[in-house]
């Protein structure tokens, strides 16, 4: 039995090491930011435009920024305040984000000094607003294969920028089609007659009146799912001149005479260099999905409380919602992700942080790394979200469907979060893919490898460095006694030991079903990794639960204030089992778990449940999100409704 | 190999009894009675308003009615019109459901001769246009604790009608906010100071220039996450005078005395005798729910075969999203699991139009049954559209979030569907509460029961009967050797005694905890039956997988064309392995599965994608939606730009 948490000393934990740019984004953003329930996309489009202007700059959004330019080389909390500005409106940190993160990112990533200078002050003070023009009609996933191209013509000493084709029109991209001046546009650079792949160019699109600039079309991609207050258009380029120092060159120079050089020979690896540095927009929108996913569980659980339907046998009074199984079923284990998901998130940006500011050589292993999780974090945090605001919609009944509820609002406008800054399914790919690559790299190929055993060995070490507390996770793994049936289900280490066993075996298995594709569907390549691409996915998976599971253990670690760190333990059981519950077959059919422990499992969750129950409000206030933000009328009305229900109810049996 | 399907053939079997209205509705409404992607609220609810008026009366909205007055006395075929409607416009069909579904059929079945003689052919010509005022602010799922009063004053011969508190309030009431001139309101009937449960009268609410009528307050619910052409409304009386010949008195009747006279003594079971009447509101839901997420299947399908993204090694053309195993892993369960629906969705209809159509005395049992097999198919059908059609969205990317491509409205639509006409757990639990009772009325109570064995034997009689084509399951499941092993994972006998034998065991072992409940915590009655919610669900769920399963049997069975009728097999085995996949771990926890057949499992279903694949195409064709139902962009444009490109790129490699 957990007694007196404090919530606040749950928010301090939760609000880490940006704590200070979280709390100044509670304390200066009031309900004048706040998304408005059911406005028209015309409206949402001109408040969000002029908010955007408005927003004071120690809110942090210009963090990530050079000193030298007005920002604070922060590149971690730039994620943080971008997050937070998603619990306010999430068209604002669309906005927000294609603007400084997208836009100002990509110049600061791969312009160099004389686009700093001339653009980057009026970038962050928004005088110049901007779009990232990447993803085209016909390319969002495949991004290398863009079809726009930018040829040199030494004679004019300008690029020519062209869409070939419809399908290779510009498309959603933020900014186009109503505020932007200028676009970061990516397309296939051509000198001298040769490809050399695709890199970027800024272009004026739109003059001092808001015209498209000669040779630009500009449409809007018109009403969307949510994020209306988003302009998000398609740009078609008809042989647009593009002046040669408009090239973002700092991986891929351009000469007057039309010579290419750079520092990275090979096109492709050039080409994931570039998107590389970029990674920040992953790890923003992870977090921003997470941050909406508070919104609504505190929406939920608030009103699960005060909310009443049924009587309880021998009470007057219905029974509140949260004290029903099926409602703690729901609303509970998401609560527990939704925990861990905070700590994993830190751990993330903390890491990019520290990537991104690094003086010194690039540790390429170390931006794979990154690279990765922030892929995976992505996909499962965003796909966190769509189920969870979708399972608080219902558990709030009719009234979650309304406008003034705010939940329709969070569901449609994080519901893209799934397929942009990468489509989830492929983003997991990639993140399988870094595992494989681990392997490659200490092994040469996928070929030609030497006993199994030698593998497994590797293996351990490939998959599990560089993880938070890495020597703590270690010494709970080795308390683990021998035999699994003798360790309590609640045993971290047990936990710990049996998330590196699953994701150690899947991809251990992944690659001995490659490797004998490989060897036997020769004639049929696409179908080596096709044939398994089930298997990769799950092992995507398994890898992010892992290292997810290990920034919640270090987190709590971290927690000094006994009752916070007791409830915490106790909410980290409930994610290690009811992750290990979802994936149940798996670990009976390798042989992980008897049917009896299996079925404990299921009984222990029931019983964290309960356990949990009285602590429901707890965990959700420790989010700290203001009243004014959450904007839902049935937390303003749902008590005093039930109070006075209570007592006419009374009055009647007294009468 | 399965070769030469005529999607025509599929069409025939699809559309079964009712065939004749789904062709009309087809052939009846064109593109003007299509839903507009992105339009304002204020416009969709004009233009749904226009069209209920100019909805053809052939295509069947009117067919439950009476004969006599004007309608054809087909409550199945009413069900297969709105199902229709739901594929041209969610909001038309609800707003249909509303006028005719609701209000015309309450009027019908809980009112007599003078009501239906006075409103009903003005009802069906939408002349008078109404609501079905049920659901308070405080009370939508456990509605027989209602709290708008109506009290018959004996002196002045009239009820009065009174909302006592904000919770009271009639709340997302259809038609209620712009054009309903009438309501049936349900209250607690009092009378010569007695409380006689939920009644339901006939109010109106707006006079001819549509001003509310005195002392009823009329709100808006205001914007909503979807269904924007509905004017759901509040409603609040302010002790309003209803004439007595307002009562709709089929199961209750005043006299002008003031004594209360009823057929049915208990007022719960009254109370749910005329709750039961109304049956076809989730019958109807559950169907529009299926033929959404046929609309989005059909736009994802046609997308995922025409879209290309990636290449393939040794090929010049992108790689077609359907050929991904993860994208057929998306779809093909899906599908399989929809065309399922189809089959259970027509029989229930068939059922409820020979129970609510028959002329001998009320069969209590099946009547029951009815009700339970319609609150399971309509939860199971609105959860499968909500993450279908939520699927669909991810699977066509960036372009399946613009209102263009008609998915955003399909899903944000369709998601009220899970918690209106019945919260679905609430619902689920309507299920296991109705094979529970199955039990009691077999053996008198919850206790005193004989040997084990004899219950279990009792079970399946009860379980099983009244299934569809008994006789043919009986020789499926006969003809299963011995041992599963020995047992093909495709074989249909083994997939029907593995649905039954879980839902049979999880039903047993509910049982078994709540007589040990029952024994052990007599002091916490509430806690008995809350600490198995879960496992009650789970029974719910298994039941009507299995009712659907043997739906679909029965439908292949009916199937003549060859080729039709093994593709379909086919995909009744993938409906079957991945409803077994999903509940792997419960199969595997109760020895049902060994480990390596439920691997086993996993490749059989992968294999099933693989021979699928070339049909996926033919397999939405064959819902036969009209293309401008579909109004989907990216149907009309993505083939020609992938061409187009084609072609450029050709240019290229040969330049």
């Amino acid at each position: 039995m957990i007694n007196g948490v404090d919530a606040a000393a749950l928010t301090a934990v939760l609000d880490g090491r940006w704590a200070h740019i979280r709390q100044t984004v509670r304390d200066e953003l009031g309900a004048e930011f706040v998304t408005v329930p059911g406005e028209s996309g015309a409206d949402a489009r001109e408040r969000v435009t002029r908010l955007i202007r408005e927003l004071p700059t120690d809110v942090g959004v210009a963090s990530a920024f050079p000193v030298a330019y007005g920002g604070s080389a922060d590149p971690g909390g730039s994620t943080v305040a971008a997050e937070m500005l998603g619990q306010v409106d999430l068209s604002l940190m669309v906005k927000a984000g294609v603007q400084w993160g997208l836009f100002g990112g990509a110049v600061v990533a791969l312009g160099t000094k004389h686009h700093h200078d001339r653009y980057l002050r009026d970038i962050i003070s928004a005088d110049l607003m901007g779009c990232f023009a990447m993803t085209e009609t016909g390319h969002g996933s495949d991004v290398q294969q863009l079809r726009t191209t930018c040829t040199y013509d030494p004679s004019s000493g300008n690029f020519v920028l062209h869409t070939p084709h419809e399908a290779a029109r510009k498309d959603y991209i933020g900014n186009a089609a109503k505020d932007g001046r200028m676009a970061v546009v990516f397309a296939q650079l051509i000198t001298g007659g040769e490809r050399y792949g695709v890199h970027a160019w800024m272009v004026p699109i739109r003059d001092e009146d808001g015209n498209p600039m000669p040779g630009i079309t500009i449409g809007d991609d018109g009403p969307k799912a949510g994020l209306l207050g988003v302009d998000n258009g398609r740009l078609s380029f008809d042989h647009v001149t593009v002046p040669r120092d408009m090239l973002l060159d700092r991986y891929g120079q351009v000469a007057a005479d039309g010579t290419y050089t750079s520092g990275i020979a090979n096109d492709t690896r050039r080409f994931f260099t570039m998107l590389g540095t970029l990674v920040r927009g992953r790890v923003t929108v992870g977090a921003a999905a997470s941050a909406a996913t508070r919104n609504a569980l505190t929406i939920a659980v608030r009103y699960g409380d005060a909310r009443r339907q049924f009587t309880r046998p021998g009470d007057d009074r219905e029974v509140v919602l949260n004290d029903y199984l099926a409602h703690q079923r729901k609303l509970l284990p998401a609560l527990a992700r939704t925990y861990a998901y905070v700590f994993a998130q830190e751990e993330l940006a903390v890491t990019m942080g520290e990537v991104q500011t690094s003086t010194g050589p690039v540790d390429e292993h170390r931006q794979r790394e990154l690279e990765s999780r922030a892929a995976g974090l992505k996909a499962v945090q965003t796909w966190h979200a769509t189920s969870t605001i979708q399972m608080c919609r219902q558990a709030c009944g009719g009234a979650g469907y309304l406008a003034e509820n705010r939940l329709p609002g969070l569901k449609a406008d994080t519901d893209v979060f799934t397929t942009f800054e990468g489509d989830n399914t492929v983003l997991l790919q990639l993140v399988a893919k870094g595992l494989l690559t681990g392997y490659r790299d200490a092994f040469g190929s996928l070929d030609g490898w030497g006993r199994a055993t030698f593998v497994a060995e590797q293996v351990r070490e490939m998959v599990l460095e560089r993880t938070a507390a890495r020597s703590l996770i270690q010494r709970l793994v080795s308390a683990v006694p021998g035999r699994d049936e003798e360790v309590a289900v609640t045993d971290r280490g047990w936990h710990l030991s049996v998330f590196e066993d699953r994701e150690k075996h899947l991809l251990e298995s992944v690659i001995r079903r490659l490797r004998k594709g490989a060897a036997t569907k020769k004639d049929r390549p696409f179908d080596i990794f096709n044939d398994v691409q089930d298997h990769v996915l799950s092992t995507a998976t398994a890898h992010i639960d892992r290292i997810t599971l290990e920034a919640f253990v270090a987190g709590i670690d971290r927690t000094t204030d006994p009752a916070a760190r007791a409830l915490l333990a106790k909410l980290c059981d409930l994610y290690a089992l009811t992750t290990i519950e979802k994936d149940k077959a798996w670990f009976l059919e390798h042989g992980r778990l008897t049917p009896a422990r299996s079925k404990a499992i299921t009984a222990v969750v029931n019983d964290l449940l309960r356990e949990l129950r009285p602590h429901m409000r707890t965990l959700v206030d420790a989010f700290a999100i203001p009243d004014e933000w959450l904007n839902a009328a049935i937390l303003r009305e749902e008590p005093a409704r039930q109070d006075t229900m209570a007592k006419e109810d009374d009055a009647i049996r007294q009468s």
